[in-house]
């Protein structure tokens, strides 16, 4: 756990004492799906919910057992008569409890982030709707390509965070099971139908078959889930970053009165949480290393993957709802320079608006290729001037001058044409009706 | 493309003759489309269906241009008309075509990798059914844990082939869209009508919004779901590179007439298939770096992705369909030694019973502290011996003989309860009524 | 800093008042030095020695500033006299004093590092030389292959874990390097004689040219190093993972008094602490995602790069000391059953010989296909018997008859001709003299 | 090997017959090594010089013996005397040749690709030269910080290079060894002395120990290499983008004659190069996985890695070594605009300067604190203005009068002071006496 990056929410969670709640609650469960099965006397489970848990305690007996689980059992036990204490965890492996409750930790983290991800997409289809008729520059390679609407680039962050939500929605789909079958997953000292008890008080559902553990391709989709949501914040947050340059200036992240960008230059007001929001998404891309690892477990288990999920779960789950709750107070505090989107279109002179009068060539009968030839040349000859006036060579080419009037012409250069599918866009995905 | 690594029918499809084929289909969908709209008149679609593209032709125009879509236009362009071929390209940015043909190559090499899971499920289901209550050895971390059955093995490898069977389904779902949107994404010189009618003509669907290109997080998640096949298919490989093992001998892999496992050692008879899944399996993983790195594209997209791509789809797709095949050929000739199996678990002299021992005592009255120090000592005592006699030693504990006869103790002493509940799972997962 | 993964050690050197304290020393030699220009007047530098900082403050100040180095500098200020406080981080801009100190906390840690891997190899050296003649079954593709001695596979870590500690200490060396340069690197406000000045207080050297911060190869080095490393410790604990197998039984790790194995099966003793070594290493690797996309940062420093080194340099370097730890205490208590070596030699009744025959019968003036066919026939057949009988089948094949006699045959039966070179290679790598 | 990325330099290094052909003079280095030592008759080894292979042959061998070294010892012995051919291979195991040659193909790459770079810092040095006092803005966070000089970003980057030089160089040696050691490395049926012999040959190194195959720490430390090499290109190749967007338009890669920058807007000049190495430098990143799941081989050696590294060794080099290429050829043809980077410097009207009013201030008396609001206030209200006048407010700021004349303000809106270290930082690397 990366106390700096760590939401209260995500530290409780994944806390120890939470951890040992779980277990213990697993515990019960299965002491009263035995009792209903008549091998252990009424009355057990209900006293059990008076055990307890003390980390502190589980500390030391781990120090003789050498062993988590064990630990456990006699730090909860001794906060019980001993008649009850010797029915917990009886004809249990230690991973049943243990897998059982991973699966069960890893789903409410997901919901957290769900949660979050439901809210950070409330705020961007907000944006969305805003700025639907905002012109800004649209770039490709870096380089200026054609005008498009502000608002696009917001809906296509919304529709990708959606994206997003059902990837982890069905990871936490596909971690919602859980395993109580034994030390080789083959139901030697337990039955079934105690899984099958145990996991509906949980509300989830007996894996269809496991070893002593649940199979690790599922603990592999939900970092997938992850290492690809962070993969959106990060292009999110590089957009912003580059919206931010000084030499752009189009959008700025909310910067705290009193804030500091720079202990030596008192002028910077710099993208530093889109920048943690690109860093950290790295880490997340790497537990995909460990995550798929993990997944080539010797014979009906080895534990060395035990390590790995102690670290990149509680890590990943709480980086990710870190990252997405940065990303919302971004959004929610983002500044927006519209005027400045305007002119950063008008930089080069009308250059931009190449393609326009291409087409228009191609369609008034010249070849593709030649028009291709002539507006290329116009264009590059320009590129070179400080104050680019593109406009006023394609005007003055005689041979365009055959296919097209200058009115024509003009009227190519106009922003609006840009625009125009916008608002049908915005139907198609539901922003607008 | 590794040809060492590649079956026929994924070098076909990942040709370059194949991908300007699709290339140019597409072209001839949009010239219908444009003409469907009245903008190009009637006719020449149905006449660009004799248009071809020499891919040699390709790279001459490529030398010239550095643009390969510029020179795929030249090359096809000149197999027609020119009054026809001016309209190939009309109105269309580059990457409407190369990325529209990438997600439909995509998505044809994964309905060949399902087609492979498919009937590499079904052979693995058969052998799971033949196998179903033949006892093998549980082992966890290495060692000897409780008898179970291999059917139960192959059970689980067939239910966690049928996991990747609906991620990769699911990713070719999230990959089946077409962009044909211009320059940002914004329909500036094109009608969303032209890409909805080559989406429904190429069995795809627009994506709701897009920008230059598709947003990469569809490609991210393909990837990913190769990469989590290639964690399955290395643990079934890891498997049956264990129990090939000399010392285990209970599979090996199909050995061909003639064939030799060493140029030194003519008695090696080695799991080399297996061996090369667990390889190549890491290169599929491998991927995952380049596919999540790519998603972060500049503004309207930046071309990185595009070199990026050209390797990792071919190469991961081909590499999947080649594991896929090689594991097939190992199912279907796989031996199966199970009198070995029947004799590994006898190797401990009853060790393997210990938690039979151990619950009975606490059935029977003992503390489960005091039966687990008990057993435990035993077992430890027969481990250091040569020919392990854990069951005498259990026999002669006069502290257990207060609590279990030596009928009781010896009938702990057997496999059938390890098996009981064999069909009760099969009937769950329903390879059996 | 992953809590139950770190060492004391560790933890004390990465935690939030260690780090202040480096902070507080480049502070304070920086004011020395400026001392030495005339710049300061005498005596600050002297007085700030009695300057602290309180962790919990910098905390507070960070609510206010958003900016980690501007609350410390407010912190560390208040302890001491106004009049001195206004000349910390006189002339210098954050990353000269964070950077600078980062350098130099990794530099420590891995000298640690370095510590934990000599005392390892002298742990490993000595247990090669006591089991330089001690025959073992050298298998490859889990098959046996020929037999050899267990000494050389314990020399062979020694010499693997040599270039680890090579790699290491480049690596170190590498990132001994600090940054005084300002706020882009050029000295602007800073002469360069002021970090050569306190490059030599710190044991380091100025980095020859930088930007705002140092570059990150260097860093991505130290991370490649450390992945590297993991990767040896892996493939040492998977090597005593295997041969603590039941099945195998030639090593056990240290199994503590009172310790159990599973809570289920007393019989348990598991090779946990290897599995544990496999399982973190797989985290180690999956930090080189991160140290590799750190790397391209925009212009003269993006900030992206700092949360992730706040997470991957105290956990990578805590990680790397800890599996060094761990492996130490597993080789120090290391069981070695050289009786079950011996007996899993003849497993496979002189199977392991069949090279030997080879080359006897090529010598012997039989062509080498005739010889490896005859050879492996027999081999083959063999392995099919429960108890393998090679030695019998070649005894009484007439046509190599015709090369060997019976006594050539049965001398070639023989462990000793593969332990011949033993000691030349002990001499060659200076394990003997 | 991707033929797209591949210059024929690497595409003959790492072809079949080239791979033969090594496997074929190692053959005859170890006939003439036991010709020294008396086993062979003089003359066979001159004889098998005239040995060839033909790779097609050898693929029809291995259709039958599923062994690529056994279907190349018939291929090349079928082109000698039969009396010769049998010493082909005499005493070796398939390993001790093929891990020597991929040593040997590995180090030739690693030639290849250092003259690559030694070439690319050639270029980049003469660079650095030229644009020594060239000013152009620093930027960080892509923020304006200060200004600074093109040549030390130049300068940086040569630098760098040179690291990536020095831990390539280092990685060829230390994959520069050779094993001639027999099936599990024990020298059982071959002198140490041949391997000596070979060795020499080689100009290489026998390893000082192996098992069947050389330990793969070596080959990762390789590959870590090269990812960083590819970390470094990345950096370069994303700044070269970022000076080359449309607002900032500082520098450009090469445009050729006829180039077309996109099929639909004719006025694009893309950094389709720079964007190139950023791309498949992720794929050289992506190579560490398979690299570093490589090393823990089973026992002696299992043969999973091999397969990865016929993909990554001849994949990895070959992109690196195209990668340089492209480099070189953007270096060689870059267009640098001087003016337009002053330009840059000019637009936020002096804000750039903030740092040295805030030191003047200081330095003048006023506490650091009083003076960094003041600045920033000043700063963060310019900012809001569309042409921003930092230097007007500071001059009308009474406070500001207490401390410093019109004069000096002005004064200290100058480039000059930041460039004053630039030929000590140039002599300090040696770029200039």
């Amino acid at each position: 756990m990366i106390n700096r990056y760590a939401r209260p929410i995500m530290q409780t969670l994944w806390s120890d004492q939470n951890r040992y709640n779980r277990w213990l609650d697993i515990e019960r469960y299965v002491v009263e799906a035995w009792e209903h099965l008549g091998v252990i006397p009424q009355g057990v489970a209900d006293r059990l919910k008076k055990a307890t848990v003390d980390p502190a305690r589980v500390d030391e007996y781990e120090k003789t057992f050498h062993h988590d689980v064990i630990a456990f059992i006699n730090a909860a036990g001794e906060t019980v008569a001993p008649e009850d204490a010797k029915y917990i965890h009886f004809g249990l492996t230690s991973t049943d409890v243990v897998d059982t409750a991973l699966s069960s930790l890893i789903r409410d983290s997901l919901a957290i982030i769900l949660d979050d991800l439901k809210k950070l997409q409330d705020v961007v289809r907000e944006l969305a709707i805003r700025y639907k008729d905002t012109p800004v520059m649209g770039r490709t390679h870096g380089i200026h390509a054609e005008p498009t609407s502000f608002g696009l680039k917001l809906a296509l962050w919304w529709l990708e965070l959606g994206r997003d939500y059902e990837r982890i929605d069905r990871a936490r789909d596909t971690i919602s099971v859980i395993k109580i079958s034994g030390a080789v997953g083959n139901y030697a000292n337990i039955s079934p139908d105690i899984e099958e008890f145990v996991a509906k008080k949980m509300g989830m559902k007996p894996a269809p078959l496991s070893t002593q553990v649940l199979q690790r391709d599922r603990h592999a989709e939900v970092i997938a889930a992850l290492a690809i949501l962070g993969g959106t914040l990060d292009k999110i947050a590089t957009e912003i970053r580059h919206m931010q340059r000084t030499e752009l200036g189009e959008l700025a992240e909310p910067f705290g009165e009193g804030q500091r960008g720079s202990s030596a230059m008192p002028h910077k007001r710099n993208p530093v949480m889109a920048e943690q929001i690109s860093g950290l998404s790295r880490i997340l891309r790497g537990y995909m290393v460990p995550a798929l690892d993990d997944m080539a477990l010797w014979h009906e288990r080895d534990i060395s993957h035990s390590s790995v999920e102690r670290v990149i779960f509680p890590d990943a789950t709480t980086l990710a709802d870190y990252l997405l709750d940065t990303m919302l107070r971004i959004m929610q505090g983002l500044t927006v320079n519209t005027e400045r989107m305007r002119e950063n279109i008008d930089l080069t002179g009308g250059l931009v608006f190449s393609q326009k009068i291409l087409l228009a060539l191609v369609e008034a009968g010249m070849t593709r290729e030649e028009a291709y030839k002539r507006v290329q040349s116009h264009a590059m000859a320009a590129m070179k001037e400080s104050s680019p006036n593109f406009q006023e060579r394609i005007l003055h080419d005689p041979e365009i001058g055959k296919y097209l009037t200058a009115e024509e012409i003009v009227a190519l250069f106009a922003i609006e044409p840009y625009l125009k599918e916008v608002d049908t866009i915005y139907r198609r995905i539901g922003l607008i009706d």
